[in-house]
């Protein structure tokens, strides 16, 4: 029997990369991406195509709208910070931070996991880049897995136990996509920016995009997405 | 300052009880309900009228549909059980477990807790008489508790520490009836059902009713909402 396991993909470069990485360790992947209200639908569109060209064993696009709980700038009509220098970007929690997003999406990928069978569950989720999370660090991971295994029949029963794999958390940018193109991650379909223009192009002069472009000139590669449609 | 609190209210006669124990204990309360797709909307309009009732801060019913996640008989096609005996009700999880529910419950009403500046959440989950869903046990409660300080800008800045409030934990129904009826709970606006008639009376069959008619018949009283439209 082959393994399984759930991925959260966002669209974006850290989580394609986190599926490709769980491919690579050879599970078969359930994609799972949630349409939260989120500000721009072309991350979505980039879910689907990243999750297609990576041939997922299924991908579900499910609902979540997160709009209700307000407090931050991608989901409610705050405007995305631009042109911040680079080290301001590590300082404080972004006002990109939605209150329990992670939580919340681990919390619905946990209950996928359970009805699939599947205890593996990856996300792209980092903790150098974004150190102002507090839902990406190490410490959080660990708590969500305990609960894991505390909140679900699966986990009480004994059959397995549940694992939170966040293989990029300790990676810089660079050597994400370093490990990216090594995977043969379709980068040019991944989606970064905050604030892209009405066409999905990429800004340039959010914090994502300026993250991004630091990574790609870290790792000698010219960044594909700013061909793309 | 008044202490405020994020209380979750389903409808049912338990966080009804929850709700008004919060407001007894001074906190000015914002009530949240989730329309997470279950088979019988009456519970969304009974949830209003108990808030309503209750004269909370705020109502809200937010959407948060888990059907897409599987597995249960409260958001898909499974018939819940009929006229079981009060002992198997206590065995086993049952078929009205959704996957992770209360997991992705309490991360939703974390996130509503940091954006409104609340710390104290209530919920009417009890360890007695459903002691087969995994998420209502006090270990995934405390864990859950531990998670919510590490998963949150409010709980990393040390604002505050977040505590789950779950005041009905150890209590039978007999005695949650009789702290409702203390309290002044609308208990005939409390629906309890798991397979309600189109026009939203009880079955009087379920594992649900059948609980609540022997915790009425314990407390010496009985139940108003047979008398409910």
């Amino acid at each position: 029997m082959s393994k399984i396991a759930v991925a959260l993909v966002s669209g974006g470069l850290d989580s394609a990369t986190a599926l490709a990485i769980a491919q690579r360790a050879g599970y078969a992947v359930h994609a799972l991406t949630f349409d939260y209200g989120q500000r721009h639908a072309i991350e979505i569109e980039r879910a689907r195509r990243i999750c297609r060209g990576a041939g997922v064993a299924s991908h579900r696009v499910a609902p979540l709208d997160l709009r209700w709980i307000g407090g931050s700038a991608l989901t409610a009509d705050i405007e995305p910070p631009k042109d911040r220098p680079l080290g301001a970007i590590a300082e404080g929690i972004p006002v990109t931070y939605v209150p329990a997003r992670n939580t919340i999406f681990l919390a619905a990928a946990l209950g996928l996991a359970e009805t699939l069978g599947a205890f593996d569950i990856f996300l792209g989720v980092n903790a150098l880049d974004y150190s102002g999370y507090p839902d990406c660090r190490p410490e959080f991971l660990a708590a969500f897995e305990r609960l894991a295994n505390l909140a679900t029949k699966a986990g009480v029963e004994g059959a397995g136990q549940f694992r939170v794999h966040a293989p990029l958390l300790h990676l810089t940018k660079a050597e994400i996509i370093r490990q990216a193109v090594a995977l043969g991650v379709d980068l040019g379909a991944t989606h970064s920016c905050y604030d892209p223009t009405p066409a999905g192009r990429p800004c340039g002069r959010c914090d994502s995009c300026l993250l991004r472009a630091k990574g790609f000139a870290e790792a000698g590669l010219s960044d594909p997405a700013f061909g793309a449609d």
